[in-house]
């Protein structure tokens, strides 16, 4: 097996790219995909400021690594999530990458400031934990960016990860949700623009690029996502990849080309969404779904900081024109 | 295992419907599921002349056994392919259940009428077997229906056809054919009303309802279709419906709810279909897709008989009414 860009010896195969790479020509593809990803979605401009969310994981690890690499100006955001070995495992493994190559880290323990963990969090609020988990997420996610003043949210969603939560989104028409599917989110009603840039990478290449790129990661899936449906849906792919490579990417991409187009419609956001009366967070209710779960778990509100507050607050539309 | 209607012991579980059945119970489910669709899709008026595609196969014969049963004037339509051994036998499995039933059947044999069969007239026409299988049939059967003065076509896919055919599309975002794909394809352009009473109920239970309504069929599939990748999403399905019990009808089903009207636009067919100048039967260009694999496959066209190009023969739009 040799490279197919050098002919030196090849040390992986990408079936659907009919491919062979040598090392460093795997670390340059994986870059010029995130290159390429980020040119077609018009997904970040030269001098934003970027807010990468890492886990510890490969995804987020890789995706930091590669938009350095690319000139990027990017820092990290870790979440404590609290959920036993795995956090302390995998906040070791961000602190380690952080270090040794001396980039700028944004902390946020859940436990430290809001007085909830993900596993106790769901139970009280009687909440899937995949569930009580992504929207903790998101809402940290979104007021660092905000807050912060950061440009771009970057997360290491891979195109396995995309294409299984379409396939979910697609076998049960769940419209509204595919209304929403994309690789960028632009910035709207307080919610900071969020982008993917590895949806043209998949799982196995993102290992891959971890292990030659010499980035130690945590190899374990999070204890509480263990069969949840949404492997299921990767499984199926995978299947449906090994028996026609590219079947993944030409699921996931159709959509965006030729399926997304149709389910506009059902975008019903007008923009006219509200601000949570607890937290300030952009919200469709009085109270944001975090507020409620934070309730719920027992947790509390930090107290406001006032730089924050007057980063996260926007002005009423009518005061942010001139009235002609 | 208990009959849910009668407590007697039951034959079959069907875990989608949470419901096990006794024969007799399971028969009336069959007819049961026939007739909520007729219903629900407004197949089929009581008084309809009504023309069965019927290939010797368990789902075509039990949809011409079941319309019999719910009291619709029903013939047969069997169309002779010349796939050697299997056609053969498939037509056996056809005469016998029509002598005994004393039914009438409309038989169209390729090669007596068209000078050619579906294995030499791929081969020469340079299709995949399916696809001119599935073109070949779709034009005799609509000659067949429209010629004869029926009122409505009845096909015997079920479900798990249905679904997979769905999911081929969905799976390729293929979204004119997404635009197409439903349980009642109405009468237009010369071509007849079509329908899909099946759909509700998946292949098993067909193979079932056979098995116990004592009706023989051939059980092997089609030689030439083996391994289309059709199959291979049936399996998926297969798949995904054993994990959860109703996946495969909700992803059906959602779909005709859901789904399926943001495609509606993808329909380009305005009407102004025209005819083809050799068979007159209705055409896109001037010459239909039969008539160009007929002559690939050096066939002919059957002499015209009068009666049948009157009946097939429609008055040009103008005509049609009186000009006010």
């Amino acid at each position: 097996m040799k490279c197919t860009v050098c002919r030196e010896p090849a040390l992986i195969d990408l079936r659907r790219h009919n491919s062979n790479f040598c090392s460093d020509h795997f670390l340059k593809f994986c870059r010029d995909q995130v290159t390429r990803a980020i040119a077609d979605y018009e997904m970040i401009q030269p001098d934003d400021k970027v807010l990468v969310a890492v886990s510890g994981g490969k995804d987020s690890l890789a995706i930091w690594d590669i938009l350095n690499a690319l000139g990027y100006e990017a820092h990290g955001l870790y979440v404590g999530l609290g959920i036993g070995d795995y956090s302390d495992t995998s906040g070791t493994y961000v602190k380690k990458f952080v270090e040794a190559r001396g980039l700028h880290l944004v902390e946020v323990d859940l436990q430290d400031t809001y007085g909830f963990d993900i596993p106790t969090g769901a139970r009280a609020a009687k909440r899937a934990p995949c569930s009580a988990c992504g929207l903790t997420k998101r809402h940290v996610f979104d007021g660092a960016a905000v807050d912060g003043g950061y440009d771009v949210l970057v997360t290491g969603h891979n195109l396995d990860d995309e294409a299984a939560v379409l396939f979910g989104n697609t076998i049960k028409w769940q419209t509204e949700y595919l209304a929403r599917q994309a690789p960028v989110l632009p910035a709207r009603n307080g919610f900071p623009r969020k982008v993917k840039p590895l949806v043209r990478l998949s799982e196995r290449e993102m290992a891959a690029y971890c292990v030659l790129a010499g980035i130690d990661y945590i190899v374990d899936e999070c204890p509480m996502a263990a069969g949840n449906r949404h492997l299921g849906h990767k499984a199926i792919l995978n299947q449906m990849e090994a028996q026609s490579p590219g079947a993944k990417a030409d699921f996931y991409f159709n959509f965006l080309r030729s399926g997304a187009e149709h389910f506009r419609a059902e975008d019903h956001d007008d923009g006219s969404i509200g601000t949570c009366e607890r937290c300030g967070a952009p919200a469709s209710g009085e109270v944001c779904a975090f507020c409620r779960l934070l309730e719920r778990a027992g947790g509390t509100l930090p107290e406001p900081q006032p730089v924050e507050l007057t980063a996260r607050r926007e002005l009423p539309r009518e005061l942010q024109r001139e009235t002609p």
